[in-house]
């Protein structure tokens, strides 16, 4: 596989987390990348995916494995707990509540701004497979894809980082 | 010191967690970068490290505080806990079924398919000594080495993910 | 934005966690490559922030939020705690008493040893809003700067990592 060296910089993230600070982090980043003109793409993988789930998502027959996890895992961005300082979620509530007295966008505002600047989200298909997430359970605009997909990515990116 | 631009992509890890859903995710990175014709070298520190320990090593004589830190960390990849949804070891096993049940590999094949394919596994010196790990309790065909052999690896790489 | 390709390898990190352990494997990355004769610069971000808090900064009038946050979060570098094995403080206080004995540098004074040695270190000024953290709260020799500050040393860098 050969190597181009990029004109311009290009950013892609392995979002493994789903804790919602950490979260608030990768897209500030991501934001901030293409706010400067760069390229950016993030490949979604294990609890990462839960930002990407809808609250409420079309109904559809589910194993009873995949129902469980439905259930014990956070769905969507507006749902994740922090890292630390959880306090039982008195955290979380905590340091939405001082971004929102500062004026920083909320991880759903973050997500869709990446988004409509060009952002390539990709879901990782091995972990929707694990966790019985289906297409349908996504937010609009979400690519499938493997393992391979984020290395070429990763390849022609000047940064990336695992989340 | 000089760097080489690499003609094919070259990957480097860190891996300092010793989460197993963490290490799934970069051994599978790391497989399919293998696949891809792309070298890769894997720098094992801290807590990373008890991945890559024998689950029955060779005995030997131990100082109390190697032989107290020996107990209470997991030895092997087989052995590792899950980052969240832990609930008291149900959570891991929940994960190793619906790999199983997925045809997903196992921790320990991923570990093993990487070594075939000639993935490059740096054992950090210092936290062996730290955490009284000797050469004896890891598995085969690990090399032992500092930061700076990391630093040299890193270099030379297209993509340096830390774990 | 151009790339320029470096000359010799640069690094950068952010320093998104404010776990002990993670901070020391970040410290003796970055102290390696600046005795390789790398450039180092680390962006410290929400709980990474904590490490640069001075334990007993000037007293000033703070909101009742900000003085709130300062009372839960450690302060510096000295007062962080483990990402696991915490067992209520006896994990880290086992982990600094391994380190002594193996002659291993304390945090603060691998901090102090990057700086010495050239690191540039930036705090984010986003995180210094949400969490209340003044200039005055951080040790000595550390710029305030925002992401844009961040993504440039990135895109100069051979690697970065977010720890």
């Amino acid at each position: 596989m050969a190597v181009a060296v990029p004109a311009t910089p290009k950013m892609s993230f392995v979002v493994f987390s789903g804790d919602l600070d950490k979260l608030i982090a990768a897209f500030i980043i991501a934001n901030g990348a293409i706010a400067m003109g760069e390229e950016v793409s993030i490949f979604f993988t294990f609890w990462g995916l839960n930002s990407l789930r809808r609250h409420n998502p079309p109904k559809r027959k589910r194993k009873a494995m995949d129902a469980m996890f439905a259930a014990m895992m956070p769905s969507g961005a507006d749902r994740l707990p922090l890292s630390q300082m959880k306090m039982m979620g008195a955290g979380t509530a905590l340091i939405k509540n001082v971004m929102k007295q500062n004026s920083v966008h909320t991880l759903p505002e973050l997500i869709a701004s990446a988004q409509a600047g060009g952002a390539r989200f990709i879901a990782c298909t091995m972990t929707m497979d694990l966790l019985g997430i289906a297409e349908s359970d996504l937010i609009d605009g979400v690519e499938l894809g493997g393992v391979a997909t984020f290395l070429g990515e990763a390849a022609e990116s000047t940064t990336t980082l695992f989340i």
